[in-house]
């Protein structure tokens, strides 16, 4: 048990699936899927602006070791993301500009991991988005066996390779590649509703009457008072 | 007890009042405040460079629970900021860019919240500036009672309905209404003094010397030596 | 014991070890040094894209008390980063823009702090870059004893007067003044190899190769399969 | 604004009031309350065992300083609790073995604060029960003004002077004077009602069963299968 | 997708599997395991000295309310350990002395939580032993669908209904059921070994002789010195 | 730079210095030396009651790699003090039973680390001391280098080989060989007084009059009042 490897087949999700999922955004997409998924806040997003999704190829690695991400290179397409996380924690940054480098040269679109990275400046400047949970300038060496592509917790969610991630301002969730098309469905009609609500609520429409709260309100015994009865709080 | 109520009416502080406090700032109104008010700096600014006051419209939500803040909209008003705290913690999304249109149509300035928000980088193109715990995707439900206008604490501070928050990027403060004109004039009158202050310093003058500190420091027993002794650390 | 002191000789490095090491940088210089001497990344930069390298003036002060950095002021000399650190854990705003302004008159190079920060917006029009804990509107008093050039721990490494501090958006790391050259040396080496290496990896070029590590993968008992097996995780 | 009171006069809630709330607890109290007051489980008793329950006589301190414990020790009486708190975060040991001698002579029945406690051996051969974010032997100095006996917010909530403070290993509460009678009355019923279930879950009864929660399940869509379906994680 | 289920088949380790891994405890299991599938630290044990092991039954619970755990107690055997997670991340105490009572009916050994227990004075006094991340009065609600013997993620290691959970003083693992057997038995190897390495070691031999380091330590380039050289550190 | 080394010659402090501090403690030997070596409350002791003082053994290790410690144990002479540090953040258990049988065997007196401890059950059945960051079973390897008796930063304080190490309850302080005998006849001092304190204290006097602290509050503007000013919050 416990063996390590570098596992080279993974199924995709079809691209127009992820292209959708990208567009939708992690807020979108993580409502549409029923509320699961979402990797833990704390795993941030490490530059302003940046969105993308793609399939997961995964990296468990030693802590404090990136010689598994190297690795994980050669398994990377064009636009997958890689999910790099540590058998115990660590913000050690395990990965950089010239390991971005490498991942550039394969198309792919950028990092998501549960400890560190560094060079960020030069990551900016390169446009190679990444989610992390430190910036930490703490090189590491390549001397411990890890596993490419196998399930790994990141964030607190199961990865599998393949499965589909999405990364934005709003962090990082995973969507697993079974359920992707149904999940970019439901996206799409969530989309489509809410540019009405939108619209309703610049008009000055309140949510309170839009999705018909004022009942529940009322059930739920919330009083409308015009001041703060003397034992209210 | 622990009843649940939207309460209407809010005595909010003069306009003037609130301009005058939006233009000190959080750390000149706080030292003129005394030092007191401040909100604990986890609830950060999640965009560069806004710089709001205006009147508290609170709300008491579950944590999760996003009903309450639709509850709120209605009772804000042009300048107000929404205050939004949970009964147990939490780093859920409650707010994204459907309630800040809403909130946008009526003129509310901006949010505060001991939780998260979501849709981020909607917020920061739409120039709705939030203070918030964490940025999280996670969606909430519209279920549970809470209530809007009662005094609620928020980063640790005690904020009632009309209370002048104020909040740039040095964090969030609080002046209780019946203050808030005392701590303005407070607030004018160090700025006045800063200037000079900051004419001096940068001339050259030491702060040593401007201040007067340099006998304080001989009473404290800190001594002005070439080396340190051997002894000495 | 534990005397106060403020000490005026500090032996700096070199002007152009110091500027060498600027250059490099953090992530560099740190993996030169053989990665020691990197502070906590919890003390994070308040700003982006600054880059800096000085001699360290150290302060060591009372939490919530910033009379010793007025009195560091005068120890300070052109291309100077000043260091505070604070006897128990603070998050207090113990520095801000009258500060910066006289520490920018005397061409201080910026600020490494444990503690927290305050009117970081001004700090940053100004230009005057800041690494802290926090930011933090909580202003200070101007009424213990501390010391000035004593060595003291920022983030967890010893920082004594005349190291040099490197500072960029990867964090914070300190050098020994006597190892400085020699960390420079290696600093330069690394930049050197790093071209060659960054211009194999951009044209495709993969790690595993370039560094050889395919031997050592094998060794190590890392197993490349199409499938990962039954038992496999 | 801001001045600095000891306040002489506290009414108290009524002495069997308080020796009620003691005997339920604060998880009971708590769900008595409508769940709220329950101070940020980050104050932890720092004693195995201890429950007790007292009225609130408060002290707002400057971090670092416990000039103000003393000077509100004459202010408290048999049966009290002594709430401290500091005007920005700290965790500086505030209160060890003396200041408990001098309570303990008074008849005090215990401490929380937000900041830290030292000296825990002896206090905990004492007998004093103490509630602190941090058990710390870094000491305070006597030289910074503060409070006695006004509203303070301590672990989130707000403590007025003469609150009931209920305090055993689940955490802190505070039961607002006016509504203590109130709480103790729902609570008395709550461990009446507690005793039956008890004692229907010990013979086997199901919670589902016994709260009715079937039907809800079945409402909120949870299916019973003896498999997961394939698609259903 | 997403939907909610309770699963009602649990396939279990062997009951002799399962003692034997009580038996050999955390520490060495997680090493027998090839030091996998150890829980974060922060779950810690709620008690001093309790040691179980047994086959998990799982709980997926919106955060705040308690709802799926009692769904959960019907799918529980003799000697099961429950294991609780929230969607998103709450110290809310969803789990007390009530629930504790109907699992101790159903012969149930423990409970393991992402998020918070209460009644921890009364649990340790049945001797039910709970690993939470907080200890927190705040009681939840019975309101939101969940899912019960779906695969969670606790304390960041997924957890399938069925696999063998361990928990001790040292923290928290999970030994998925298929490979139970061989870490058993990789587990009595190394206590084997341990014994006969205690022995020597009681003796006064050193771990640098008894694993052979000397030569290690010598290629890894550590010299021995009687004094630090002056560029020593 | 950066050389790894193993020193063998430690000069330790008199045996009566270092028993005399164990009996002052810490919270007593901070107080007496100004304040000043108190670890990072962070560092908890994890049994209770145990109160020890010893000569320092440093340990600086690669995170999760406990190689170095074994090279330590050689250097460790009967009543020394371990302690433990890793060259970037870790929580991973580098010291368990073994560990501790081999120390027992050379009479160390406890551990002391930066890191985490594991098999805390046996640890506390043999009665051998330890504070840690964390109690985490995650193993480590022996395969890095690093230095023994070399300075190190534990807790954010400096400590080198032979500087007395107190322990107990309240936390973790070092104290410089060299001031050791000055610390110890201070703490005595202080231990003096403290009784004399500690019998008027437990008659009812007063601190404020013990120590002459009315003309201070008054001078500091402190007002006794009946009842808070209607603005005096």
């Amino acid at each position: 048990m416990a063996g390590h490897y570098v596992v080279r087949n993974v199924t995709r999700a079809a691209p127009e699936v992820v292209a959708g999922l990208r567009e939708a955004g992690v807020a979108t997409a993580h409502e549409a899927a029923g509320r699961i998924g979402l990797a833990d806040p704390a795993i941030r997003p490490r530059q302003d602006g940046a969105a993308i999704a793609g399939s997961a190829v995964t990296v468990s690695s030693h802590p404090g070791d990136n010689l598994m991400i190297h690795a994980a290179v050669e398994m990377c397409q064009e636009g997958d993301i890689l999910v790099v996380t540590t058998t115990s924690p660590s913000t050690d940054g395990m990965f950089g500009d010239l390991l971005a480098t490498s991942l550039r040269a394969r198309g792919v679109a950028g990092l998501v991991t549960d400890a560190g990275v560094r060079d960020i400046a030069t990551l900016r400047a390169m446009g190679f988005p990444v989610w992390a949970r430190a910036v930490s300038a703490q090189g590491t060496v390549k001397a411990s066996p890890g596993s490419v592509n196998v399930p790994v917790v990141c964030g607190g969610q199961v990865v599998r390779a393949g499965d589909v991630i999405i990364a934005d301002d709003d962090g990082v969730m995973c969507v697993p590649r079974a359920t992707a098309p149904d999940v970019l469905a439901a996206s799409r009609a969530r989309v489509a509703g809410e540019a009405d609500k939108r619209a309703k609520l610049e008009s000055g429409v309140l949510g309170v009457d839009m999705y018909g709260l004022r009942d529940l309100l009322d059930r739920l015994g919330v009083r409308y008072v015009d001041e703060l009865p003397e034992d209210g709080a």
